[in-house]
């Protein structure tokens, strides 16, 4: 099938790029910078000048296009593709939005007579090779359309699922970012423990490489703390201020809402902030660290997870 | 090499078979009751009868032995021991010792003319399968000496580690405890956001089968998670007490003594000490549920993980 990408960021570029090279789709890019159209036309997809151009490119027919922008952003680019693309078209929303802003903006989208799908992307800087794990929210036939599109993109077997109304998608993203500050947490501290504990000197890379081998920690966070500290034991180049996108607090706030406790991420999310404030340890050298490797994070500034 | 391994429990009975199945080792089972004792010498371990009938069978020369036992009878065994081993001999203790008891148990060890080595083991009930993951302190000697039995129980490459004087070894794996009970509890809270939160009726298995695809949160935990859910979506017949073995309660103290954060892990030990109290709900069914996983442990009884 045909789609267009928006946003060729690290996220989106790799979505291009493994869609252009993936023989039964054609991808049109559009970006704000002419620099990552020029490598997405490299991989095999065809460069868009504007949205009109875009959608002249599909035959002025119904568009699919993959949104892949920061949130602050997206609702005015629906906008935009709102006024120009036929009815019945698709529009998806792949970054991070807040689920209750998805769902206004879903039925803007559908007052139009076209169609928003949100999906959650996890998969870090490794998706590309990997394949991403999509979680899917909005209308279940233009789901069921873009389908083929969802296969190309993840791994075999239960990788993407629809998991209902709009929204839902983007809801359960930001659940599993909840629990990915949350057990960050937990693996920063059991090694800042490990570090300032009674024996001195420990191997810290050791213990997260024998972690890794079958223990009930293993896991991909600690797979990349043990690679961080065996790089660089002590984390001596990193300052420990750890930023956050919102995803970890809006899990809190609708945890507040429906009366759930969420104890463990209010730690994780206090840390941060303490972190933030210059309450640095080697727990939030680590934090940082860590969050660098999955996501090709700067080490102290933005960006997604 | 030759040898013996007391307490034939979940983990022990493990340790023996895997040992015993390998060409190149004998082993010697002692256990308080019989059966266990009849189903490793299926396995091809050899039956001591007692701990002289034991050191007979090393030919009344210096032993190892391999202690699988609960915490509270490991000294008094260590202590009888002691009294009959010929001198060099070397006591392994494999259960889950509180590192500062070791520390001490190991000098009267020393001072009795033997060796003892702590191995922390994680590996759950899929050990024997997949190989243990095993943490090591005491002397460097002893490690050496016993290495080949380490090799034979471990996975290839980096899956044990001598990790420096005596407790080390327990005190890498009490700290792996601690960080399990964290991750577990940010699993459940996760979970427990999605169950009751905006959408209703959500697919909770399927949103941890998506995650197990190459997410951030990728990790055994969140695997035993997902099939619990796909087993019993409402976890039904779990009534969410969740015990603890110790390890959680000492990674704590150990912080406090030298003044590490962990507020994650303590509000994962929070939250368990509610559920005994009464305070139970999905997160702390799921914590159960997982940890039945895991460690075959009763879903509302005592185990090791």
């Amino acid at each position: 099938m045909k789609i267009a990408v928006q946003g060729l960021g690290r996220m989106g570029m790799q979505i291009a790029r493994k869609l252009a090279e993936h023989q039964e789709h054609d991808v049109i890019v559009l970006n704000r910078s002419a620099g990552p159209v020029q490598e997405a036309v490299e991989y095999g997809a065809v460069a868009a000048q504007s949205k009109e151009d875009a959608i002249q490119k599909f035959g002025n027919e119904k568009v699919v296009v993959w949104l892949m922008l920061p949130a602050d952003i997206t609702d005015a680019q629906v906008d935009e593709w709102l006024t120009l693309v036929p009815k019945g078209s698709i529009l998806i929303n792949g970054g991070n939005s807040d689920y209750r802003l998805t769902k206004v903006l879903a039925e803007k989208v559908h007052a139009a007579g076209s169609s928003l799908l949100d999906i959650g992307t996890s998969g870090g800087v490794w998706g590309y090779q990997n394949g991403f794990c999509m979680m899917v929210g909005g209308d279940y036939q233009s789901f069921k359309i873009t389908e083929p599109v969802l296969q190309a993109l993840t791994a075999p077997e239960g990788a993407y699922h629809h998991f209902g109304e709009s929204g839902s998608g983007h809801f359960v993203k930001m659940v599993h970012n909840g629990i990915e500050y949350s057990m960050m947490q937990a693996l920063a501290e059991g090694y800042h423990v490990l570090k300032e504990g009674p024996y001195k000197n420990l191997d810290l890379a050791a213990a997260g490489t024998v972690w890794q081998h079958h223990s009930v920690i293993t896991s991909w966070l600690n797979e990349l703390a043990a690679a961080a500290l065996n790089e660089s034991p002590q984390l001596e180049n990193i300052d420990g201020y750890v930023a956050e996108n919102g995803e970890g607090r809006w899990t809190l706030e609708t945890a507040q809402e429906y009366g759930i406790p969420a104890p463990a991420l209010q730690a994780a999310l206090d840390t941060r902030a303490a972190s933030r404030d210059g309450n640095i340890n080697f727990s939030t050298k680590l934090l940082a660290a860590i969050r660098n490797k999955f996501g090709g994070h700067s080490l102290n500034g933005e960006g997604r997870e």
